[in-house]
């Protein structure tokens, strides 16, 4: 077998594989897929049917028995993925290969640990093939905008969650002094917990400051998380900002070589040349 | 009949009644208009207070009275409104016509599903004529505005409701592993659920997490729900800005008479004749 | 008596009572202003201090003679106002004039009606006046841009709260219907109270839904909720965007007429000349 | 000792020492650095630990030896930070010499006030110095961003603030006059704290209105903080794109040397030198 690009294997039976299961461009190769996605929103289905008391009561045994099924299928098909393709490794290794096998582990692994089937709905994570099989482009060029500018705020992100953190980890050993465990401030970290649910405008109730100075204290934490949400706003907007203004304007005049053109001109707004 | 544009009969009283109807020009067509939106306020006002059960055993002849009274008149109203049409099934099958439908209809069923009568509640959408009867038009161009962003972001946005609901889901599993039905998260819809009642930072208290485990996973829920908020906001005010902008320079170009130019531009960039 | 600009009366004492009640620029003037803000908190916090139970038994008499003693000196001034001013009626009537007389009337008015004299808190707006007092000219002009940005978008804004008020009122109803009387939803007005309380992601929880599909709607509103915030939070940004620029950049520059110079610039950055 | 620029003493002794404890482009001050670190986050999850009463029972006196261990340390540290200076009364007041204090008094002060060791959590603020040591400038300089961005922002914020201020309170008499002490709402102050609750959109749903009235009112002041969340994002993300236009063009001019020109500038704004 010769190295070849693009990862397929170059056997018959294997390539036919390969195109069905990986590609959506053949008729078998579309069918596998909708049948697959069909398949994981049924197996999702199941798990969150079954969750629920009253069903399980009354449908457990066939609910059991398709998780079973779904989960003996998406078994076969993580077998027939690592076969089909050139290097079964680079796949596993792969964001799609680690969630098509967290998406088959969790039924095995409830033979050991009951309960643990619950966590298949990991399933859903399959769901992003979805953009590739329906030829959603647009969709994936928009999606890659949000990634691109939330990574290019990575850094700025960081920093506000440190200074986050600082914050509610100073005030809730205030609020824990203040208002103390008999007004359900039990301890520090259960302060802190109630301090990340005040600064982000949560608020369940299920702690609330009972005393006047605890109450003048949740005041300045509400006022201060319901400013400063305007700081990762304002970072991601003027990220989406640039990544839009970029995506918009990346192609140059041929006369004056000037930039910044409108993606439906057809002509310099400088120089009046020809695009 | 001869077809014609504009929608309009030619037969005399069916014009004259079209104008009454549908334009807001004539004086007897803003008469008909502003009694309307009276009688739709006053219907919907009545439906409201009927909801009341302290008003409904008091007053409940007279509001069961005024119910029909108002869904005979605008009974009445949608049937002249197919007589005076060209082509009713257009009108018919347009938001306003399927509007002024669902407008009557809940009180008909009422008569078999008692209660349905409170989804008349649904006549509040009729009310949207109002800018188009007071000449709102500067209003009407600020809610296009809006639209025209928010129709741009719709990919956006739905790329962004795909990632809130794959977490939200995985979350939800999560949860009720860790926490189980002895704390509220009975099943995996409801732990869903609670995810996105805290997600979006909502925060009813109904269901709140009791382990350390089970806090420390709503912290994440909750931090992650307060930043992610920062990106349906920005890709609004961008699209917004954008719009904005092009709004703002609706300048027509001299040769070609297309609009859409920059401030700056000097050019058309359609045509490339000089602004 | 001439008319004259300004509203100052040609009288002497009456000249001078003006320039020390309306003016801050004479030492007298000042000193009255500084003690007119003192008396202002002062007051606020009598009132806030005898709302309090158990401070209101103890020092009640105490609190009480104090409310009356700067109604009285604000009925004073309020009196010395009208005297000093040129044109009486059009003071009465301004902004101030009006929060002027309603800062002294609940206490006049809770000899007839007990309790009223708690809307005195109304004096707070008294300390707008402190910006012109102390020259805060900067946050003044800063006021300014905050204020013409929403007056900018008020059309758009007014769009949006019409959308929110329609949306609640549907969505009410039909929580009405689904949940009905026994899970909290009593009546309409009720549940569109909840549906606002869940929209703006408030979340108290006195009222939160018990059935599937009540959860169900009720996570489609708080996504709504999450999601269209981003539309006013888009506009006003815009709309400060544009009111920035503006303040920036209204200098052309005297060789090629270019605006858009940042406020430091001294030189055309487009032709280079000396601005 | 000759009077030295960065604060450095000339003796041997000294001048190693302060390479170690303020410097970490040594080995050993690396060192010193990264054990500090571990130190201080250590130090932290014993006062975190501590707080909690199933561990406090079972491991008290270690928790309690550990917390003097470190206290202990610090002191050290603290007083060789205040030898090793040139001028120990410009450390001693600068943040970082606050914080190094603040740091270490609660443990001696809990001796007389028990309880009061729980504000050891001020230690977190002396993790700031973990961009300094591994070096994570690009960090730095992206917070110094938001800084920047907030402090441009500061009068706008202040106006803001100064507006909900007056807005809590005037809504919270109302409140407290409409609803009453038997719905919760038994002083001004605390109707002004559940104003605060609400307009900040936490909803905790421990005190809530009960009353037609009350409801009403409340519906108000939630749409109202709904709508005005958008005023500081809208500032801070204005201010940000403005830092970071700023930040971008960084390009220095070749005659003065002087930066922040825009990007389409062809001569310096300062000098009208061609760039």
């Amino acid at each position: 077998m010769t190295l070849q690009p693009n990862n397929q294997p170059t056997t018959g039976w294997r390539n036919v594989l390969h195109e069905i299961i990986f590609e959506a461009d053949t008729p078998a190769g579309k069918l596998f897929d909708v049948v697959l996605i069909c398949s994981i929103i049924l197996s999702v289905a199941v798990v969150l049917l079954d969750s629920v008391a009253g069903i399980r009561v009354r449908y457990g045994a066939i609910l059991y028995a398709a998780e079973w099924f779904f989960t003996i299928l998406f078994t076969i098909e993580y077998i027939l993925r690592l076969i089909s393709v050139h290097r079964p490794l680079r796949y596993a290794t792969s964001f799609f290969g680690v969630v098509d096998l967290l998406a088959i582990l969790p039924t095995y692994i409830s033979l050991f640990i009951p309960g643990s089937q619950y966590l298949l709905t990991i399933r859903v994570l399959r769901l992003l093939r979805i953009f590739r099989v329906f030829k959603l482009a647009t969709y994936l060029s928009e999606a890659q905008l949000i990634v691109t500018a939330l990574r290019a705020s990575r850094r700025k992100i960081s920093v506000f969650l440190f200074a986050v953190l600082t914050i509610v980890i100073i005030i809730g050993s205030l609020m824990y002094v203040v208002e103390g465990g008999e007004n359900g401030f039990v301890s520090i970290p259960t302060s802190i917990y109630w301090a990340i649910v005040t600064l982000t405008t949560v608020g369940y109730g299920d702690i609330s400051p009972q005393t006047a100075v605890g109450k003048a204290l949740a005041s300045m934490v509400m006022i201060i998380g319901y400013a400063i949400i305007a700081v990762p706003t304002g970072i991601v907007t003027v990220e989406l900002s640039q990544a839009t203004r970029h995506m918009i304007t990346t192609q140059a005049c041929p006369a004056c070589g000037l930039q910044g053109h409108d993606r439906d001109a057809q002509y310099c707004k400088h120089c009046g040349a020809h695009l």
